[in-house]
């Protein structure tokens, strides 16, 4: 069992309309309508939590809504290590219709302040103090107020703590998140072209961006590719994985289970080849409904052994940036 | 000032978005998210309570979100007796565009049992010990789980305390209210022409329905009839108001708004016209904007003075009822 930290900066209440169909300009009733403390550091810790793991969250929560939040930690059975500001968590609607089309509007997040990034970092510390941890991961967007060069700083801090820093968020934040080459990082193709700085248009390419975004100091290299799976190169080689074919109901929450199930085979000592297997089986597991992986479902022995995952030979560029 | 019991049986949390335009099957941006406590109690109680009247608000309340209705509550200076029940508020979310068009979706409410409606008829009953109320309003629609003869009953149970008690619901609900003859109701044209069995399709008709409401036992019997004004019948006669011209932009609260001026001007011991003008005046201020109505609006006082209320000659069918 692993004790992971899990930091969302700018979480959200997802609330889930379920619709006949959406009318426009006329008042639509809803069959059912859930309100879920969500944020994509919420969502890895409900994983790890369900597997065995100890997690404490942390983050940013707004002061007058928090209670579908302490009410999720607790029956995830996480430490609550949030800082609260002024105001109220964002609600980001989910309009689900009958046809499969679903619309989203997401609000806009609590600006945060250089005091509160201070008091966040302070709450981190004491955590760290009180019990070891064996990785930090910082997930999600970044809260109106809080600048990309502000955010290279409290990365910055956090590594400087010496634990291993995983950090999943994406477009420019990410970019400024592997300047401070942390432990892993999961771009998507788009984003690690953009790092690239070239079109990742085939195979090789792919594998040899990889490879070099974990030379640049990333040690766990993740390239995130959806249905095509994953490349992953670290320390001790490369791999590729491809999930199983799965009928794909809701892709929310996908990328956050296989980040938790990455972890999970790492701290449970599983080979490459099995932690790769796992996440990537438990990432199509969650696409198959709403919500996260879930590793105890019926199939999921069988989902595993669709999944397929190859090592990679050495890569030409091997030493070569 | 005057001591007014609103009950809201079910309750919303209104989630109000404002968007540029609302794009379906894609991730909008809100710029604005506001979640606030509402249902049709909720608002009288704020009228009533910034009109400066002593104000106790009950009825039924999700445990786990109750956050935003207790700052609420706190804010407009009202004392909370809702009854907690396991589970969320249903939150109501409202996607304003920039073009005006607004898009309503409702959540189901919560459902409550045989039990609940007991606790409740004994919060209600304490608070009537606690101090002696002018007045209970029982407002808005039916949660799951309690059935229209459940609902008579409660009414029954509440008529029996001796407090006017006044209903404003809808629908069906409206028609079984009616039956126990409560001090007020406000039916809408439809639900009048329901419940006299005949189309109101002219005025003598509407005078004459609503006089009969007043006859079968409705001490005040209001007919909405929205930008026409309102028809109102008592012991002491018949009037009718129209409201001011104004620049409409959201109708949400305006017969909240009025029955709040209703209750202000009848405790305040104003006089039937003055007191009718003044609710219908403060509900044509209300439809401005979004919230309920403000007295203390600069141009209040205009508002008023374009108001117009004529006293109606005695009905033709009085006494044939």
């Amino acid at each position: 069992m692993a004790r992971v930290m899990t930091i969302t900066l700018n979480p959200a209440l997802d609330l889930a309309f379920d619709l006949e169909e959406l009318a426009l300009g006329a008042v639509n009733r809803s069959r059912h309508a859930q309100l879920e403390a969500a944020g994509k550091g919420v969502n890895v810790a409900r994983v790890l939590a369900s597997l065995g793991h100890d997690v404490v969250v942390s983050g940013f929560l707004g002061r007058d809504n928090d209670g579908p939040f302490q009410l999720a930690f607790q029956h995830m059975g996480v430490t609550d290590a949030f800082v609260r500001v002024p105001g109220e968590t964002r609600i980001n609607a989910k309009l689900a219709e009958k046809s499969g089309r679903v619309t989203d509007i997401n609000g806009p997040g609590i600006g945060v302040d250089a005091a509160q990034i201070t008091a966040l970092l302070s709450t981190i510390e004491q955590q760290l103090n009180n019990a070891s941890v064996d990785a930090i991961l910082v997930a999600g967007s970044l809260p109106p107020g809080l600048s990309l060069a502000a955010f290279s700083e409290f990365l910055t801090h956090l590594k400087a703590t010496g634990v291993p820093l995983w950090v999943d968020t994406s477009g420019e934040a990410l970019l400024h998140a592997i300047e401070i080459a942390p432990e892993a990082v999961k771009p998507n193709e788009v984003e690690l072209a953009d790092w690239a700085g070239e079109a990742l248009d085939n195979h090789a390419k792919r594998v040899s961006a990889t490879t070099h975004l974990h030379q640049a100091g990333v040690g766990q290299a993740l390239l995130s590719a959806g249905a095509e799976g994953v490349i992953w190169v670290n320390a001790s080689g490369a791999w590729q994985s491809t999930p199983p074919h799965v009928q794909a109901a809701n892709t929310v929450g996908a990328g956050d289970t296989f980040v938790a199930g990455m972890l999970h085979g790492l701290f449970s000592q599983h080979s490459s080849e099995e932690t790769l297997r796992f996440a990537t089986a438990l990432s199509a597991e969650s696409v198959r409904h709403v919500g996260v992986g879930n590793a105890h479902a019926n199939d999921f022995a069988l989902l595993l052994q669709r999944t397929q995952v190859q090592r990679l030979p050495a890569c030409s560029t091997e030493g070569t940036s």
